[in-house]
């Protein structure tokens, strides 16, 4: 597909018919995610990938029992280490060989800066890698469209429950949780007019940074 | 430009040329990033595009003298707000309008839950907004590539001394820089050899979440 029409297309969705997603693609899907940026490559994204009914019971249990965690194919849960130093080693090595740092003076220095990221208090740590780790999830769901896979990020669910459910260690942060599936045929999600998006000219400050006073939002969606 | 290649090769670029970026283009390449999703569709990202040499000079002394902020035609600092509640109303009327909501009581629901979140701890409504505005940031980037436009995001700069410079309230928060420019001719960025990504039977966990003892990531540099 063009990228033009895998953003224009992609909505978010939460009805999905029965046909499954074959393993392949769904790792080439992941396979896409892991080419976002991040921080200094340190890349601290990891996903948990649910497919079967029991996990996938346990974990809308989790999301308010929000449907179309079970209906999907496969929902992920996206997470974040919160060690920046995690890979910092094979990071740097990888630049160093690659000509990107010119020597092993340069590299150790990359290193005692990523040491000094993992002394930041946790909630520090806990933004950064949320930063990171949602570019890796938008890829994640637009690839997925590329392939007619529909998603649907949540935001709505109980964090801790889900680390206890799934033996995710406290040193991951369960960033989003984001469904997968093909569209169910008529979904309201994909059939009704779409979502306004507040205007341009209002979330984009030239120059000078001038909040607007009352959102114009309303007048867009009326035209 | 297919989606494929958008992402494939998109890199993180340092090195820009002089040519401009026309207004139009950037003004396309941001409203391509509002499309992105976010949790109630509250899109909190907002965007100072700073394009004048003495803003970005003060930006760069502000992100640890870093040349490509004053190189790149556009260096923009990607706000999130902090408060879920700014667009609450608008949105919601917006979803009843347009059938994703059965009535007013459904929306008048949906602005109570959304007043609680605008309740949580400011830590917490910080890691809500750099969620969704990390998700709009990474779709600026595949947006501006698409145009022929590199970009490299930043999270290393001064983040408090950045709102004093430019008048942004502290409810908001300076998730990240971008850099939009056409990449210099022969960049090391685009002409060395791609930074290796973590293998993706590293990074997704089928059913249970099993991390590695150790990154497999220096070995696949080597190959």
């Amino acid at each position: 597909m063009q990228f033009d029409e895998v953003v224009q297309t992609r909505r978010s969705v939460h009805e999905y018919n029965d046909d499954p997603i074959d393993r392949e693609t769904l790792d080439d899907v992941f396979e896409t995610a892991t080419l976002s940026p991040s921080g200094y490559n340190l890349q601290p994204w990891e996903f948990l990938a649910l497919r079967d009914d029991d996990r996938k019971e346990t974990l809308r249990e989790l999301a308010y029992d929000q449907a179309h965690v079970t209906e999907a194919d496969t929902t992920v849960v996206v997470l974040g280490n919160t060690d920046p130093t995690a890979h910092a080693d094979p990071v740097f090595d990888d630049w160093l060989a690659k000509g990107y740092l010119p020597n092993e003076e340069a590299r150790d220095g990359l290193v005692e800066n990523v040491e000094g990221m993992g002394e930041l208090p946790v909630d520090e740590r806990r933004i950064w890698t949320t930063r990171s780790t949602s570019l890796a999830a938008m890829t994640l769901m637009y690839a997925a469209w590329d392939h007619g896979i529909a998603t649907c990020p949540m935001e709505g669910f109980d964090a801790e429950g889900v680390a206890e459910a799934f033996d995710i260690p406290d040193s991951y942060e369960p960033v989003m949780l984001v469904t997968l599936g093909y569209p169910a045929e008529g979904t309201a999600d994909i059939e009704n007019e779409r979502k306004t998006r507040r205007p341009v000219d209002e979330v984009v400050h030239y120059g000078e940074f001038d909040p607007v006073e009352e959102t114009s939002l309303g007048e867009v969606s009326g035209e």
